[in-house]
Order: C-alpha cells, then sequence, then structure tokens
C-alpha cells in the first residue's frame, strides 16, 4: 500500500531545513545505545562539550532539548518566567511574535518593542520601555529574525536588561554557527537554537544554554515549571548527573544527538571564523546578482543576516509561479514570506553547507531566467556577472 | 579533539530503545525535504495512515508530536486539562505517577487511584474513586507501565469514564505495535506512544491521536493552552490543513519522520497479529527459562506485558554486578529497575525487532552463566531447556 520512501533531489535555499552534511546524515545509521549507557554518555557529554563552543560559553547547563527551536524558545520562556513576571520582548518580525505568544501561555505579563518588518530594534527604544516597566524579568530579543533577514544587535540590549535588573535572552535559532553568539562575551544568559539552519544537520533538536545568573533564576522559582518535558531542574540531572546522580528523564533522540555531534564536528573542522566569513560572501555575492535583476533588499542596510536573504517580489511578479518553477525546474526551494511579507518577499536561505557559489550561482541563474520569462525586463547575464565580480575580489 | 562516532554493538533487551529495523536506520539517509514541500506533505500524510492502521483509529487529529513519549503525555494532558479540572490517574507504577505529575502543572486536580507496583488496577477501585468526584474530566491510564511490566486491561475502565462524563487517556507508550490498542473498538479519546520501543524506530517521536469527543473539549476550552509547541489546534492547521490552509508551525524531525513511516511499514508488512503473537511467544519463553533458573516474574500473573518482563532479583545477587558483566561480557542491556523496583527487578525487553527467539536464548544463557558464576544454585542449561519447550510447540 505504501511503497519505499523515494524523494526528489532538492537544492535547499530556504528558511531551512537547509542542506544535511552526508557525514551527519550517515552518523545517523549508528545502531542504537542505551540512554544510559555509558558510551552514550560519553556521546552526551562530547556533544555538550562541542555546543558550548559554538555557542561561546562555559555554562554548565548547555543542552539539546529534545524538540525543534520552538521547543527551545518554549525551554528558555517556561524555565525562567513565572505567572505575572514582566517580560520585554522585541517584535519586529513573526518568531518576536512567537516569543510574546508563549511568555504570555507561561503567564507573563508581556510588553512589546515593535518595530517595521525588515528593520532591527534600535537600543534606545529598548531602553525606554524597559525603563517604564517595574522589575523587568526578562528582555527577549530574536538575533536572526527568520521571517525578516535582520540580524538584531544584541550589545546595548544585554546592558539595558542587566542595568535594570533582568535576564537576556536571544533566540539564536537562524545565527547560531552561522554567525558569533559569543554568549559569555556578551553576556547573555540564555540562548537557543536549531539544529537544521547553520548547523547543517537534520531539525529535531534545540540546543540552549543558561547562564549561572540564569540558573539562579530558575532554582528561585515560587511556582512550579509548567512543562515537565521541558523542566531543565529535571533535564540537567539527566544530562550533567554525576554517575549516580545521573537520572532519567525521558528517552532521548539517540540519533540525532549522533547527527548532532557530528555536524559540530564538522563546523568546527571548518573553524568558526571561516565558517561566518563564508556565510557573509555568500550573502554578498547573493545580494550583487540580486539587486543586478532588480531584486531589492527587504531588510534594512547594515542590518541584513547573511545566512538568509529577504528580496522584495517586483510588481508584476507572481510569488508562486516562481516558487513553483523554481521547485519544478531546477529543484529549488526558497521560501515564501511568511506574516507581513507573505506574497510580498522571498527568503533565500544560504545556511550551513547550503552556503556554496555553487547555489549562489543557480539560483540567481534560475531566479534571472524565470523573471525575464516573466516579463521582468532584465539585461541576460546580469545576475551571474555581478555575483562573479563579488567572487573575483 | 573529538573522533569519529564509533559505538560497541548492543542487543537492546532494556526498556527501549529496542534494536532499530535497519531499514529504518536506512530512511534516515534520505535527504531533507522542505517541511512544505509537496513531495513531504506526502509524506505525512503517509505516515498518519500508517499510524491510524497501528492505533486502530480513524480520528483526524492522528500524528506524531516533535518529542519522545513524554512530549507525548504532556500534549495529551495539556491540550484537554485546565486549571481547576478533575483527573483521575491510575498509578501502578513510574509512568502514571508521571502522568500525575503533569495533570497536576497543567493545572489539574489529580485525584489518584493507586495499587502496589506489580499489579494491575482493578476495574471496581477505579469506578469507587471516579464516583467520588464531582464533574472528572478525564481518567487515564497506563496500558503497558514500563517501570512494573503490567499491561493493565482498559475496557472496563473506559466505560466508566464515559458513564461518568469524562474522557479516556491511554498511555500506550510500551504497548503500541506490540500489543493491540484497539482505539476505536474501545472507545479510547487520547492515546500516545512513542517511536523506540515496539514500533522498532529511533527516538524522537511521539504518535498521538484524539477521538472528536477529545477534540470537541479542546475546541471548547475556556483557557488557552499553555503550549505553544504542543498546541493541537496549531499542530492540526500544520498535519491536517487543506492546501492554503495547511500552516507552518514548527519545523518537524524531517528525518524522524521518513524514519517512522518506514518503521511502520515494517510493521504492517509483518501484520499486527503475527506481530503481537510474537511478542507473546518470545516473552513465553524468556518467562519459562527465567523461572527455570529462579528468578521469580515481579508483575501480577494474568496482567503481563509481553514486550516488557520484569524479574525479581533473587536473594544475595548483586544488580550492578550482573548488568555491569551482561554489557561487558555479551553487549547486553537489561533495564534496571525504576523507583519501588529499583535494585530489586530487572526489566527485560523483547520489543519490536528485539522480541525474538536468538535474544531469548542469549539472554538466558547469558543469565544463567552469571547467576552460577555467583553462587546462584541453578541446574547447568535449565534456562534454554525450558524455553526450548516453549518453542517446540
Amino acid at each position: 500500500m505504501y511503497d519505499e520512501l523515494i524523494v526528489s533531489p532538492r537544492v535547499l535555499l530556504g528558511p531551512g531545513p537547509s542542506e544535511a552534511n552526508a557525514r551527519v546524515l550517515k552518523a545517523m545509521t549508528t545502531p542504537m545505545l542505551g540512554y544510559l549507557d555509558t558510551e552514550f554518555v560519553q556521546v552526551m557529554g562530547d556533544t555538550v562539550g562541542l555546543l558550548r563552543r559554538v555557542f561561546g560559553t562555559e555554562n554548565r547547563l548547555t543542552l539539546p532539548v529534545s524538540g525543534t527551536g520552538t521547543a527551545g524558545m518554549e525551554a528558555a520562556l517556561a524555565n525562567v518566567v513565572e505567572p505575572g513576571d514582566a517580560v520585554i520582548v522585541g517584535v519586529k518580525g513573526y518568531f518576536g511574535e512567537r516569543i510574546a505568544d508563549i511568555a504570555a501561555r507561561c503567564g507573563g505579563i508581556v510588553t512589546k518593542v515593535e518595530t517595521e518588518w525588515g528593520t532591527h530594534i534600535p537600543a534606545e527604544k529598548i531602553a525606554e520601555v524597559v525603563a517604564k516597566v517595574s522589575t523587568p524579568k526578562l528582555v527577549a530579543l530574536v538575533h536572526g529574525e527568520t521571517s525578516t533577514g535582520v540580524l538584531q544587535p544584541l550589545k546595548d540590549a544585554i546592558e539595558i536588561a542587566h542595568q535594570n535588573g533582568a535576564l537576556f535572552l536571544a533566540d539564536c535559532v537562524t545565527s547560531l554557527g552561522g554567525q558569533p553568539v559569543d554568549m559569555d562575551a556578551l553576556d547573555i544568559d540564555i540562548a537557543y537554537s536549531c539544529t537544521q539552519k547553520c548547523l547543517a544537520g537534520p531539525p529535531g533538536l534545540s540546543p540552549i544554554s543558561f547562564s549561572d545568573r540564569a540558573v539562579d533564576v530558575i532554582r528561585n522559582r515560587k511556582t512550579p515549571i509548567q512543562s515537565f518535558y521541558l523542566d531543565m531542574t529535571l533535564l540537567e540531572n539527566y544530562w550533567h548527573g554525576e554517575k549516580e546522580k545521573r537520572r532519567y528523564h525521558h528517552t532521548v533522540s539517540i540519533s540525532l544527538i549522533y547527527a548532532l555531534r557530528e555536524a559540530l564536528r564538522v563546523v568546527l573542522e571548518e573553524g568558526l571564523d571561516v565558517r561566518y566569513k563564508r556565510h557573509v560572501h555568500n550573502a554578498r555575492a547573493l545580494l550583487a546578482g540580486a539587486k543586478a535583476i532588480g531584486l531589492q533588499p527587504a531588510a534594512e542596510e547594515g542590518y541584513r543576516a547573511p545566512m538568509l536573504t529577504t528580496l522584495r517580489i517586483p510588481d508584476g511578479i507572481d510569488d508562486a509561479t516562481i516558487r513553483t518553477r523554481l521547485i519544478a525546474d531546477y529543484g529549488i526551494e526558497i521560501g515564501a514570506g511568511l506574516g507581513v511579507f507573505a506574497g510580498k518577499a522571498w527568503r533565500i536561505g544560504l545556511m550551513g553547507e547550503s552556503s556554496n557559489e555553487k547555489n549562489v550561482m543557480l539560483v540567481l541563474s534560475a531566479l534571472e531566467k524565470l523573471l525575464i520569462e516573466s516579463g521582468h525586463r532584465v539585461e541576460r547575464g546580469s545576475a551571474v556577472h555581478a555575483a562573479s565580480h563579488v567572487y573575483a575580489v
């Protein structure tokens, strides 16, 4: 009734999943181990050690939550926010809204700092709102906003949060492994990410890390954490308990942890700085090519996330037609606009393995051809020509 | 700094993960697809169709939650339980306690129906407690209790729940794919499971299904669902939305869904009835062999879960010594006792692929040898002899 699974090859240039590294896929065929097997405990330790390096932290409470990025978001909020706590959330796109939604479900009293989609949130605006809120518990910002392609500066906001006695949370779902997070250097209290974007693994885990300051807040809660599955005090016992104190909490995703360990090895073999520069370089080439064929960036200059380029869909061009043809003729997936950008912008991800010159040239060539066919006036070869200039430097 | 991952081969006879089918591991090397790719939408549809057959249901709201069994437990409770709701939980082991814990974190007022570890909960006892609770919202029972190896009869309890206007929830984490769940025939309202036990896949997903009656309860909630990640009204849009109404919620675990689809194909190729009988047959042989070397079952006769046999550790035998030697000399993992059974019983899982004659003979031989070495008085060859009799029939 159901045949063997056979899928068409795809060039994944959407907002994630990106193309998983072949070594990572192979790691998932490693036979199962029990969740308390000493060999698996070693794998867990390795994975946490590697994660700390990518997060730029020595935080003890660092581990992959057994769920996708949104599970990490929920774990971050459910552990520190108690009913009645004041939470300040920067909203400049879809995922800022999601943080606000989840913080409210945790009983938080949410105040939003909003700016237009495609822009960053200025530090002064955050300072202004924080000053008006009495005893803010948490200030939360999305680092790389996946819906708009904006990379939010964090430094000043972190200082504002701490000066006002609040914890600082950074959503690094899109940024981790593609741009520096530097958790300890910046003094971020809570950061979480995913595995299927710049880390080039399969989706299903959410790396998360809490500073000692955040751990203190969790230990001093007055109410129980509303989620058992995401209760960090219980997860800490399982991931970081010494010998007999290492206690079963739930059966973690063994195969995905094998995959994450391998993905992180690949990341660190390349080197973080090299990897960050690669993301910037390919994004620059993509944008140069895109502009040459009349596709304007939807994100504010100076605040563009190199792993996700948003481009305004030109007047007269049908969003769905282009995306359908990209898949049908080239197997290329790019992201549709989300929320305010639905039908108005495309999201081209160059994340992890997917961030390479081959993909840049391919997607530009394909877009140029399809735009010309759609009646968009462009000089032939201009996208590749412009991108080549970037690569020639 | 970190080498390639190489793990020792294991014979997985614990409480799960069981040995993943090789076809299932291979399926995880399938390249990524986008989470809204039409080909992936087809994979999702296939998976749900296959899941419905294993659950024995036509429930529309059937899908794999992106987390392990405990995430399914939390999804089940968080969606139907509102603050102040009366929840009746059968507690005959560790996982019944966990249901009670999570229901309380959802704001439920929990009344437990408790019996001794190793026994089932008689229907009369449930009826008695339900009668004392005014307007019970939910009655929850663990089908296969992973901590004790008891398989709880559900039929009478389901009638009691419905006669009193309550929903009925069955935790099928250990039973699904190993013994009939028959959701529709029994009129179970909510059931969830995991992928790494009798379905013989990797851990990381929790198949769940809600009856129309349960869906009505969710639709008529007065308070928001406290979890966004596990909010079934949002997950339903993603998994079951028609065309444009299919809306992004979170990036699901693509590779694990490939794996689950393949695991379910393997299950249905074998045939559910054949699979259930295989589990019963191998458990019978294991128990016959175990008794022959003086290992007595810890679960009540007539209520033993065939996928998980609990055996009392004889006086004078050191729990850890035997388990350590099993791993070191044979690569065999059996489960330690949990909770009340810690240090007092072993849990031998014969789940999914792991349930076969080869494993039964191997674990019996190994146990016999190690027990004799530990000074336990047994006639040599008696375990294999007794098990052989069962297979000879």
